[in-house]
C-alpha cells in the first residue's frame, strides 16, 4: 500500500504547501487537476489527497466538489485551513529597483494589483501557467520577479524581496484530506454529506435541514452543485458538527437518507482548529 | 434615460444572444466582464443588463453573484433560460474534410471534445479569447473552423458546417434581467434575497428557511458566497416563488429581515417558463 500524498501541482504550489503541512516528511505526488487528484485517491494511486475546497475570497472550488460527487469510494478524513500568502521572488541579489517584469498566474497578479501599482508601477506584467512556473522562470531571468509561495522560492533558489504582497490580508483556503476511509471520533468532529431532494415541492430541503436543527446539530456549510439535469435541480453538499457515530448524528443521517432521492456520506473527521483559536 | 441593454461581450457571445432574445430590436451594448455590466446598470449607463447567473453543467456564475451583492441599487426585474448551443462555423464553401484547425475558447473546445474526436480527429485545436473572436478569425482563415454561436456565424459572414456540436445536449444558462427596479406582480413570480445570519449557532439559517416553509413558500434555489471575512462565514442567496407584494411573502420578508444580520431584497420578477413547459 502506498503512503504517498497527492496534491494539485506543480511543486511550489499552494497545494504542495498544504500537503507538506499535513505530512512534513511524506512522499508527495503532484497532479495536474483536482479531478485527477480525486481519481488517484479513488484508484489507490495515493493514500491521501489534499484538495482545495473553498477560499475565503473566491468561494467553493467547484471542480473538487464535482469530482467528489463522482468518485463514490472516496471519503473525507480531515480538513486543513491555511493562509494564502503571496511573495515577490527574484534571483538572490536583485533589489526592487531592478525589476522590469513581474511574472505570475493571472489570478495571483490580480490578487497583488495594489502592491504592484504602489511598489513597481514601471514593471510590465507577464502571465504564466502557475505561480510555481512563474517563480522558476523569474529566478532565471535578469530584472524579473515572480509572485508565488515561499516554497516556490526555495525550489527555484530565489530570494524573497517582499512578503505577503497580496492586497487582502485575510485570504485563507480550506483543504480536504481525501482517503479511502474517514476518521475515528475525536470529540470535535465534522460530518459531510451530499443529497438531492424531490424537485419543486415546498419544504423538502428545509425538511432535511430540520432533522439536524431539531437535534441541535450545528450546520457549518451548505453548497449546491447542479445535478447536470436541468436548471433548478441541485445536489446539496452540507457540513455539520458531530461524528457519524454520535447517537444524534447517526439518527439524523438515517432519517435524511430516507428522505433524500440521492444520498452520499463523505464521512466524519476532526474539525480543524486554527492556531489563533487555540490560544 | 437610455434604453440600451448591456451584455457580456463581445458581439456574437451567448450574452448577446440572451440580450437579443430579451430585446430583439433593442440597442445592445457589450461589456468586458459581469462586474462591469452590473456597474453599468447601477450607474444608469444602460437601462437593463442581461447577466448569466447559473449554468446547468457549470453551476453558479460567482462573478455575477458577487457583483450583485456589491451593487446595492441594482434590482432583478426578470429572468431568462436559454439553451447553450455550439456550432462549427467556417467560410462559406468549406466542407468538413477541408478543416485542419479548429479555434475557440478553451471551455467551448472542451464542451465539444467528443464531437471533435469523432468528426475531426486530424484537426489541430487552437485557443482564442472568446468563441466570437474564434469564429471571426476562423471565417477569415483558409482550412479553419471556429466553434461558437449562430449569431457569431452571422456577424462573421460564416457558414454553419454542423449544429449543436456540444457533447452534452442538455446545457442551459439562466440569465438575470438587471435594472434599477424590479417588476410588478404577474401571478407567477419569483423573489430573490441575500442575507447573513449569526455565525456558529445551530438553526440560524434553518430558522430563516422555516419562515418560508411555514408559509408554504417554495424555495427554488439556495447559493452561498463567502462574506470575505473568514472561512465559514457566508452570504446566502435564495430564490423562492411568489411576489414581495403577496401577503405571505411580505410577512416572511419582514420576519427574515429582522432575523438577519445583513439583508438585501433583489426584487420580485416573473418566473421564466420554458417553451416546452408551456405546451
Amino acid at each position: 500500500v502506498t503512503d504517498e500524498v497527492g496534491y494539485l501541482g506543480p511543486p511550489g504550489s499552494f497545494g504542495e504547501q498544504a500537503a507538506l503541512h499535513f505530512s512534513p516528511k511524506g512522499r508527495l505526488l503532484p497532479f495536474p487537476s483536482h479531478t485527477a487528484l480525486v481519481a488517484a485517491v479513488r484508484d489507490g494511486a495515493v493514500a491521501r489527497g489534499l484538495a482545495a475546497v473553498e477560499n475565503s475570497l473566491e468561494g467553493a472550488v467547484s471542480e473538487t466538489l464535482d469530482a467528489l460527487i463522482q468518485a463514490e469510494s472516496v471519503s473525507i478524513a480531515g480538513e486543513l485551513v491555511l493562509p494564502v500568502e503571496q511573495n515577490l521572488i527574484a534571483a538572490p541579489g536583485t533589489s526592487l529597483e531592478d525589476i522590469d517584469v513581474v511574472m505570475s498566474h493571472p489570478s495571483a497578479l490580480g490578487q497583488c494589483r495594489a502592491f504592484l501599482e504602489r511598489m513597481l508601477p514601471q514593471a510590465r506584467l507577464e502571465a504564466a501557467l502557475s505561480t510555481a512556473a512563474a517563480v522558476m522562470e523569474a529566478v532565471g531571468t535578469p530584472r524579473a520577479a515572480g509572485i508565488g509561495t515561499r516554497r516556490a522560492a526555495e525550489l527555484a533558489g530565489g530570494a524573497i524581496l517582499a512578503e505577503r504582497v497580496q492586497d487582502e490580508a485575510l485570504n485563507k483556503t480550506r483543504f480536504l484530506v481525501l482517503a479511502g476511509e474517514d476518521a475515528a471520533p475525536t470529540g470535535t468532529d465534522k460530518t459531510s454529506i451530499a443529497f438531492t431532494v424531490a424537485h419543486d415541492r415546498p419544504g423538502t430541503l428545509i425538511g432535511v435541514l430540520q432533522e439536524l436543527s431539531s437535534r441541535s446539530i450545528n450546520l457549518t456549510r451548505i453548497e449546491s452543485r447542479p445535478a447536470r439535469q436541468d436548471i433548478g435541480i441541485y445536489i446539496f453538499l452540507i457540513d455539520f458538527e458531530g461524528h457519524r457515530r454520535d447517537r444524534s448524528v447517526a439518527e439524523a443521517l438515517e432519517v435524511v437518507e430516507g428522505k433524500a432521492h440521492y444520498f452520499r456520506l463523505f464521512g466524519s473527521y476532526p474539525r480543524f482548529v486554527e492556531a489563533a483559536d487555540k490560544q
